[in-house]
């Protein structure tokens, strides 16, 4: 399909994160277009868009001719879980799972880094959100130069001819970068450490990490950069505001569902004939 | 825990479901202690116990001390998926996975018939809706005669054995029958009938298996007095009235998970101690 967001990473285009909004109230379609600039004037175009999705995975769930996977990716506090309670609550648990992955298991570890992944893509009728992805095997690894700059190449080919695949048997795929700004990232450190009731989710590995933050920075870019394809788009999201993230996020999923021209299958019998 | 449910089965019982309720309406405690006997006077308490459960799977999903496994049973068109859409609908779908079990696949039918349910059984922190069960393999084989009363006895104690085992390691169990009445399935199946957009929905099977229907609740009564246990109780639910039947639901599971008493874990870094 063409998309019309402004925060879509054009196949093949240099992606430069700092070039990339992290507010997203200047130059917004949503602001000039709909007059939305707070989360008050968000909130009831959000719940048109649940709507729409609930609608759209009904469509979905019936007739098992596609299934929908989303990437969501983001610095430490960039607000993936927050993205999934959002916009996801009142969807129909039935139809829609998510996948997190953490360390890998002794066993996974001792397969290719994207058999784990596989596993857990959506059958027929499914939405599947990933919560951290099998892009994580060329971030972290590669900051930490556990893999060379070959290596990331290699495995970001593989990750464009597994998503091509993944593709051309019915998945949309929809991949979305939450991107916040270094000083957003402080801030909700901060709030953690302000509030007794989140320090449990507070743990060191957050802070260590927090120093490579420009390693990041140019490990996403090279895999959004090389993996932003027609049948696997990158979007670089606005997220330092939340309301502002899930407006954007939410728009695009209602546009990509829809542009799969979902119907519900014909009956297998004929009802005129059905006695009770 | 002391359930005050008029719908559990209680351990030893010898359940008869032609005593059981399937309208709900007499002699319920929502009626008598609430005066809710309408949709429209259940909605508010039906919202209440949405917001609480989604607050107790927030506390499930940081503790990782317990998982909540719900089992969802019922003749055809009793409302199970209904049921799931109704109460789980705002739950944050990453702490809430549905499994659905349908014909075994051959590898499935070569292994003991918990092999495959015990995979989808939830982590700690998880919550799993069973949507059919292990519990199919004591109804449908049993009412076709493909199994014998022996083997049926036999499943039963594994049950007992395999729910024992999952409580005693840290998951509440809960399982529902939605109880209806023949003429509310004649009901349901023909406004399906009668609504072309549902004719998607109608299989033959559905209407052959109907004439077994006094060979599915003697199966059923067995099945429940068996294996209503104080570690995995029954509920018979009344589920003519769908409002009755989400709002007796719902009420039971945010009982259950207040009985697990729940605490955010501690935190396991000094707060006071972070420099940003």
């Amino acid at each position: 399909m063409k998309w019309k967001s402004p925060y879509l990473v054009e196949p093949h285009e240099k992606l430069r994160l700092a070039h990339r909004e992290t507010s997203g109230l200047s130059n917004s379609p949503f602001v000039s277009k709909s007059g939305v600039h707070t989360p008050e004037t968000a909130a009831p175009v959000l719940v048109k868009h649940r709507d729409r999705l609930a609608k759209l995975q009904e469509v979905l769930y019936a007739s098992q001719t596609h299934s929908v996977l989303i990437v969501l990716q983001g610095m430490d506090t960039a607000g993936k879980d927050g993205t999934i309670s959002h916009i996801f609550s009142g969807i129909n648990p039935q139809g829609c799972d998510v996948a997190s992955f953490k360390v890998p298991t002794p066993l996974e570890a001792r397969h290719d880094f994207l058999w784990r992944v596989h596993e857990k893509t959506p059958p027929r009728g499914q939405i599947v959100i990933f919560n951290r992805s099998h892009y994580e095997d060329v971030l972290s690894p590669r900051v930490h130069k556990l893999i060379d700059g070959k290596t990331v190449k290699t495995r970001l080919d593989q990750i464009n001819a597994f998503e091509e695949s993944l593709h051309d048997n019915g998945t949309l795929i929809l991949k979305f970068f939450l991107h916040i700004s270094h000083d957003e990232q402080t801030r909700r450190l901060q709030a953690r450490i302000d509030d007794p009731e989140k320090h449990w989710k507070l743990s060191d590995a957050d802070f260590k990490e927090r120093q490579f933050w420009p390693q990041y920075q140019d490990a996403y870019e090279e895999a959004i950069s090389r993996t932003s394809r027609k049948h696997a788009p990158w979007f670089v999201i606005p997220a330092n505001h939340k309301w502002y993230r899930n407006l954007a996020i939410s728009e695009i999923l209602v546009e990509g569902m829809k542009s799969l021209k979902l119907e519900y299958p014909k009956p297998t019998m004929d009802a005129s004939k059905i006695k009770l």
